[in-house]
């Protein structure tokens, strides 16, 4: 249904078309006739450059259904994905080399590159994988003291719930730990929430970090000030080419919050497009509509899939030589850890390359199976990782993970035994 | 047509439907399935962060047939609009305050906000009103040798042909001294031409600066640095709120157009959407398609009305009291100079405004017609103008006009006889 919305929105003299009844159903119809009775002209007009007035009203609204607490549509600037709105959100906070910005550990290489790109000091701090990839408030606190040492102004923090590249979801009590350690060193919070809606346990639900800040009340809620992002590129739509998404700020200043504005109206409005998609995520189809049955049945079945893919990678991975891997709890990722042996990360360094780039590539060749090396997203020292998605075919993902498993087991007994190969 | 392609690119599952033929005619669904097939996963996945391969290929195309010489794809990257890659651009360009760009007065402001927003020195170099808005070496040569005196690096120059606001179309021997003076100060040249399916006139047709470029030949044709900028959102499209657009780099070392590439990858893709927009909009209907006379006829139409509603306004704005106007000879606005009698300054000094802003404001108290004052542009000092654009619906055209000399007669009346007024 999303998707013929938008094809309406886009065409909008097929609405007048006698056979349109015949291809598009009548929920369809109204909802396309309500998302251009919200724009001023269609998709053909640039819009206010914070996003259609309407549509950040339905995702203020949303918003209040997820958290039980109400948000102002004015503190919501809607974006080309997540992606454009964390390089606005950060280049309002970065003003110089000694501006430093909290980022976990391993991470999504977006920070990494629009921190340098922007000129900032990336401050790292380490997620503890023993920990299921938690946050440990004692690591944080290191990060900070060594970066303040530096003579840098630690301004920011990044936290992804759910994790990608590592897949957890954070704890409410290990988000009410980095709240208030936020607070007490007067940081910005960058929630980056993009994968909500994978969640793939029932321990952990997500629960967003703005739930938490108003559910501790008393003055932290009023005075932290909190940025959390959202967008249309996962979930169940997975729609990454219409580049959708929103930010929404807590307890910014109205100056600051006109400024981002005065920035965003230089690149004129997001994508139009984009933001009716947006819009239908943000307000799916409720019990009683024409498409509702169909929705609930297709948005269930692409989440549960997704689910039973997560325990199949995990378990795969677990069982094979060298290799431990958290679950993954939501996201879209598996990152097991690869334990290296000496012999092949020897080979590797005379083969002029990067040991876990080594054993990926090697991975590559033996099996055609692409997955991305732990350094890209950043590790502990001497600890290789690999990342991959859970996305292929459910149907293909026991192949899979045979075929990795053979790859695996038999670098593991190449490299473990390389001193005995090598006496022969 | 082109809708309805988008259309079906957004809902691809509509191809299936039995019934699809009776809404869509065969070229659109023979063309909204070329270009699904050009992508990686439908407007569902992220594209290369250049943009869709085939699509570049399509404005290569475009562009050889435009200028008579070839273009290469890898050296064309799909935006989100003109503004997203001016900005890219731009922060390729500029490294500290002591880079300076050459920007015209009057100018569309997305050039002074980025350039401050990058933290670069505007170096303003004035059009000549008296000589249709064009450029004068002599002016430019000033300019940079101010800057310079100022201890800047002058680094790059703009032009916006057709001209925003000023409606002018750059002679063939203007851009040709303009290449030149580019060549021999060693500025990167970038060229806003997303107004080049703007023309309402016959004596001076668009010409583009990469066309001249490569007529001139020998070395400046391989050694001048160019960026050329263009866009769905202008042209008989007006296609705005999808976010579309290119640039093209002509002699950009290679080691530039990779570490472009990177920083374009950091927010993944332009929006999918836009890209197949800008697809449409450089290979229309040909000959034979069933959608080519519709096409045409709809095309035409747009753009002989706009040359007829270009005719009309400055026709108006020439015979009004104190206004004077240079025809619009392309793009989408007319910028007549207000002359303001001193007592209507003095007025707008007591009201604590702007000269232009004042006159504005009275225009649109009286009159309900919404105008941009010419200082939000730059303007010579003591200069006044207003910016509005021809796009209000022919057959209003004559009214709107009457309204309009009606309150600057009545303006210019009462402000040329303050003193009588007042002594009364
Ligand atoms: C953690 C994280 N944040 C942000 C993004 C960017 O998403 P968007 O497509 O909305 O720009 C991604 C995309 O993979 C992501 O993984
Ligand atoms: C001169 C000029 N350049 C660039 C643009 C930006 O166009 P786009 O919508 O492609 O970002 C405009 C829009 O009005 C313009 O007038």
């Amino acid at each position: 249904m999303m998707l013929q919305v938008i094809a309406l929105c886009q065409a909008p003299f097929l609405l007048d078309d006698p056979n349109v009844g015949l291809v598009f159903p009548a929920d369809t119809i109204a909802r396309a006739k309500h998302y251009l009775s919200l724009t001023s002209g269609g998709l053909g007009a640039y819009s206010d450059s914070r996003g259609i007035p309407g549509i950040r009203k339905e995702v203020a609204e949303f918003i209040e259904r997820r958290d039980g607490y109400p948000s102002d549509p004015e503190l919501i600037f809607l974006t080309d994905g997540a992606s454009k709105g964390v390089m606005q959100i950060l280049n309002a906070i970065i003003r110089s080399d000694r501006d430093g910005i909290l980022v976990p550990v391993p991470q999504y290489p977006l920070y990494s590159a629009t921190i340098s790109l922007l000129g900032g000091s990336l401050v790292p701090y380490y997620l503890e994988e023993t920990a299921n990839w938690g946050l440990d408030i004692v690591n944080l606190r290191q990060s900070v003291a060594q970066a303040r040492s530096q003579g840098k102004t630690v301004r920011a923090m990044v936290i992804i719930n759910p994790g990608n590249p590592t897949g957890q979801c954070l704890s409410e009590a290990n988000l009410k730990e980095v709240l208030k350690f936020c607070y007490e060193n007067n940081l910005v919070l960058l929630g980056d929430e993009v994968y909500q809606q994978n969640i793939y346990q029932d321990e952990r639900p997500f629960i967003s970090a703005r739930k938490v800040l108003m559910d501790m009340g008393g003055p932290i809620s009023k005075e932290l000030q909190l940025v959390s992002f959202h967008t249309v590129s996962k979930g169940y739509w997975g729609e990454c080419g219409q580049r959708g998404g929103y930010f929404e700020m807590t307890n910014v200043s109205p100056k600051t919050v006109e400024e981002i504005y005065k920035v965003a109206s230089i690149s004129l409005s997001p994508n139009v497009p984009g933001q009716i998609f947006l819009g239908l995520m943000v307000s799916p189809p409720k019990p009683g509509d024409i498409s509702y049955e169909r929705f609930v049945r297709e948005s269930k079945g692409v989440l549960e899939s997704l689910r039973r893919r997560a325990q199949i990678m995990t378990d795969g991975f677990n069982s094979c030589r060298n290799v431990v891997c958290n679950f993954t709890e939501g996201a879209m990722y598996s990152f097991p850890q690869i334990r290296l042996p000496p012999k092949a990360i020897e080979a590797a360094k005379k083969a002029g390359k990067v040991p876990d780039v080594f054993y990926c590539l090697k991975l590559l060749e033996a099996t055609g199976i692409s997955t991305v090396p732990g350094s890209g997203f950043g590790q502990k020292d001497g600890v290789f990782h690999l990342r991959t998605t859970i996305l292929p075919a459910e149907e293909d993902m026991p192949a899979i993970m045979a075929s990795f498993k053979k790859f695996n087991d038999d670098f593991m007994e190449q490299y473990e035994d390389y001193r005995g190969y090598s006496r022969m």
